[in-house]
């Protein structure tokens, strides 16, 4: 069993952009974080950030993971590119976002354009977004076993 | 500390409604298997549902919990007054979807309007949907106190 | 066979409120009516009103009778809960109003957010429509069964 | 008294025309149904089918019929010409649809333009549909005369 | 010099249609008055009223008027077809109504797809409309000369 | 003479619920202050709250108050059945709010469904709002007296 | 009799100002023109151009013309203030345009504020939109007469 | 202790302008009656009113009253400066309105732009819309010194 | 095999109309050169044009032909008749037009309602859209038979 | 060489005027540098405000400067007679504003309506916006001399 | 004579991607088809396929190629910058797509923001469209040659 | 001090692509321009273009500029993800176009998504719109040292 993590657009950044809202946790941080509830879990986990939209799709073309945690950054509000690959990989995929996006401000940032073809959504709570993002992909993955 | 989980009208009929989409899982097993979680975290955990929204009013009003894990129904999409019991109880509510509202074919149930006074949200996960409410309900009860 | 003819909300005001859009007929001389045409046509008659949505949904969820007419009142427009009922309980519901809403000067009387999950619409015949919606309800009833 | 029963576009291929939608009784026989119910009610039935929206136009300005039962099929979505055209003629107008025009997938099946000068609508129960109109326009025609 | 009168659906109806808004007078009267102030202004005058799109698209082709004076009707609100005959004739075509479109109460009313292509639009002066669109269009016709 | 005076839901809440928007007021000190202003202006005060729509249809359609004036709370914005309870009863109704909801961050709050059958409407002064509206009433009821 | 000519905003550049839509003829030029047919007519005619909203609206309030005949300019776009003066002088007002607004490329040209209290509406012929218009003018006013 | 009594647009016609809608008071009758009220609680009164955007955005410019109390009539639907000009001064204005702006039935009455900068808003109760309006200025008044 | 071609409104004209956008081939010469088109491809080729959307429904309900090429002009922004009879008919359609229909400036021509119930479309060639849709047509019917 | 510095309605108060977000430079001092500004580059400067749209247009009207720096203030998002204006008088004008007023959060800043015909659009850097403004203009008016 | 065959996002999955909505051949087999094609009719054949977005505008911007064929994917529907150099490398650009994107359900499938500046559009095909746009895009090239 | 100035999608063409529309320098004339604008101005000048919206991020995110003058081309209008990243750096940016975005005939060029985080927008003054943007980004940065 594989978890591929997958991080968008200027989530690099974490830790120094905006910790009002994003928090001060560090990506690097985050993966560690993760790396050890997969050791927990018994699962592997890859990690993988871009600020490419065509590397993340190259990425999700390529892995051989089992199920897929995705935070599409920005991306999520208007890459159809995107949303199109995860149609095609038929692999499940969460989506999960650090900050509650249907609570922040900007109208755009309240709708995803991938949401259609993920098996579901976690939003709002940081870095334990994507730790909940694991469990419920592996509970799908079995699932679908 | 307690955790209120609410769930809103026609969650009583899960099991029966619309298998499809809702899954076979009746409220009365996921409330158990929520009250075990609880045990296993040592949280104390109440349960209601009613089809009334003033009913489910007077819990938020009314209740001792620390943290709440509110799955609205179909008032998700329409219930400004329970956006603003939400607001006005000033206490985490993490809202929770057992299918995913956002891939949904109907737009209307794509915006919710209790998410800009939730923590977070997640959907798409079934009755793990609760589960995983609970869990970031504690996380964010203990970051508050 | 059984049939339930649900009235919603303002519909106890029947023969009083504004009778230039609703006629004078009042809810007792409609449901003397329908309970009449029941005995013409064997079928047996249940009628039910509240102004309580939640009240509505717990009827619709009980009820033993085979098909359902619905005369939703103002609910028609904006309850998605008692849309997500209908679609629960798996009988046929007939949809009726008294007035034709589609002609009426406000725009949001124009759409019924319960009409997808409905087998068939009457509206604009007065208490006729219940009549109608009687006969529908039981052609339905017949060739479902 | 007499009525005349008017089917626009596409309806002289029911029988054939997508059965899942509209069913697979034949324009005769619905139209020989309703002379029977025509007969039985001691009402004259005249019935008139056409593909083009001027003959619509021309039958309606001509008719010497009371009332009028009127399935304008597509024209329904776009025709401000036929909606003159009832508005024009002083008499009543029952507007029938066989599917439940509100519960079609597509947007535009939901709004009729003729709606605002039909005395009401009933849609969604197959050829019944026209047998109620029948009984509603009889009543409207008493009622108004 | 010859002017092309045109009128659309309905328009046969004139005198007995919704007094109301569009006056007392018939289509006859009206074109009995044109005819006289085209003797007065020395300018042949044809016209021609058909309930059917397709008859005044032909009508449109095949004419060797100088000049248009239309009133298309409802179909002034929905038919591109129209819109582009108008396009394609290269004569000068001028916008009539009786009543002022854009003073009515339906909103639909108030955009003319035909507009883009015409050289101007005369509305709200009942039968006198027409007779300003005359003058109006023999001035169009000796500028372009 | 004698007023009603409705508060609809999260109202009973006022004094504890975002003061920064509602104040430090409770509802029993504005409902006492409203007496004492009905002692003066010598009419007879009458006050009711509850979070349950269906409640305050009950009291609209019950109450033998001559005017009433009515704080939706949030039903204001999406409450049709309360709006078609107001038209019904046919009695002067006056709309009140704390806060200036067409100032108010979201733009749902600027849309009132029950506006456009209330006499008169007053947002924006706090407790004040209320006694402003049962000034309001009065002159209201001797004027249709 | 007594026509009054009011030009809005910036006519008075005419001639000189975007020659290829509005035409060389000045607005001196055009008054002139209007002196002559009144004359012809046996009508008094008073003209007043301003800049100024405010002057309009007093313009209209004081003026003893028994109709009027006016082109707003640009304020026909967003001048409620100047709609409100129109329906409260309760003198036929006649609206026109030298240029066909509803065939301009700017979509906000084609909405006018002022039309649905307007008598009627010419545009499109330049010059000639004032002559028609005072044609219009005096056989509203002798009809109202 | 001063206030500013603001009229806009067309109020100087009020008696005479839409009795049906606007009562058959004068602006001069009104004005002395909150002379009168004044006198009574003591406080200075001012009034003013133009027909010219630019003269009251001057007066609101150049006034020593403490809080202005401001009927902006039609300009209140789309002059952005007048909303400007009240966050500028930083003094309380309470927008009034004699008829109920939400319920008249042109759409775009329901929507002010000066609102989001006004502490309240009355509207409804004719020439009692103003002093209830002065009742209201006061309060904000001695509340915010 | 037999491929029905079908011309809309105004397309008549063709050579005539519009030539900078519509180039300088007559209807005649297209036909002609679909003819020997299918010759080439040993297929029936029956061409159809009207300007009445009532034959073109016809034509579409009478033809038997195994594949349909449709320009249907201005139509297709409209006629939700045509669309339903190309559903009802059960066999391939493709849609062509002689300019980029999504590249013309206005924008309801970026829209066709026909397009839902085609195999595919083809647009901005001039006349070689009718000879790839031949071509696309043949291939479909081959696919479907 | 000649520059026409405009300011629109509210700019008189700069200074005191919601200084957190204009500044606290009078408009005075900003004068006075742009004038200085004008002596460096050899250019005469002339200023003029008014709150006046009426003024405004008067004075683009009567200017003999070769270029115009303009900041209309609220006017630039509804004063369609600024506009017209703006494209009669056949001079290069350059938009300016001192806050980014596509930054802003009121949506309704964000549109100019006066952009169109405007040469260029400075926006956000506080009264450098102007000198920048006079430097643009400068250049375009060399470019087109 | 060259033609460029540009393949966007995810095209590289084709034949195991959504083989309902793509079909089941691979890009390679397309490819080698379309350069079959092309040593028929003579033509140089270059292929090139990225899943970025700024690759794909280098290979535009880079290429020899007298035509393109550009099937966009996902980014036709969001990408102004793949617009943007389609328009300025001033050769025809033939967009194809396999499936019939304006009979896909999803909405944003319908517009397509380069088809403005593309010469012509084929869609629907599957492989096949690749072909008509060769011959369409050959057909271009000779023209404008 | 040092100026970073970052050139978007397409801008590696200027020069040759749509000249009527970007003017006739190249990107690379218009870089040595800005270094000797900065030699002057005694600033350090980095320029960078990509065509791929990640490596425009990788630029902001890795330089140390003080500030930073930004063209992005048509990713102005869609790159939410760019938006993010000109937030998380925490430095001025200047938006710069050159032509009048605002003025531009396609309505998505109206629209920035950037807009909301730049210090200020300048727009429609060719070359010199960098140069202003230049000065304008020098200025933000001494203020806020």
């Amino acid at each position: 069993m594989k978890i591929l993590i997958l991080h968008g657009p200027n989530l690099n950044l974490l830790g120094t952009r905006e910790p009002s809202v994003y928090g001060t946790t560090t990506l690097d941080t985050i993966n560690e974080g993760l790396q050890t509830l997969g050791d927990t879990l018994a699962v592997e986990v890859e990690t993988f950030q871009s600020n490419h939209e065509g590397a993340l799709l190259d990425a999700l073309h390529a892995t051989d993971a089992n199920v897929i945690v995705l935070n599409a950054g920005a991306l999520t509000h208007y890459s159809y590119a995107l949303r199109d690959a995860i149609a095609a990989i038929k692999k499940p995929v969460v989506e999960v976002h650090l900050s509650n996006i249907h609570a922040r401000p900007e109208p755009w940032r309240h709708h995803s354009v991938i949401a259609e073809v993920c098996a579901g959504s976690i939003s709002g709570f940081g870095a334990l977004s994507y730790e909940l993002g694991m469990r419920a992909a592996l509970d799908l993955s079995s699932a679908s076993s």
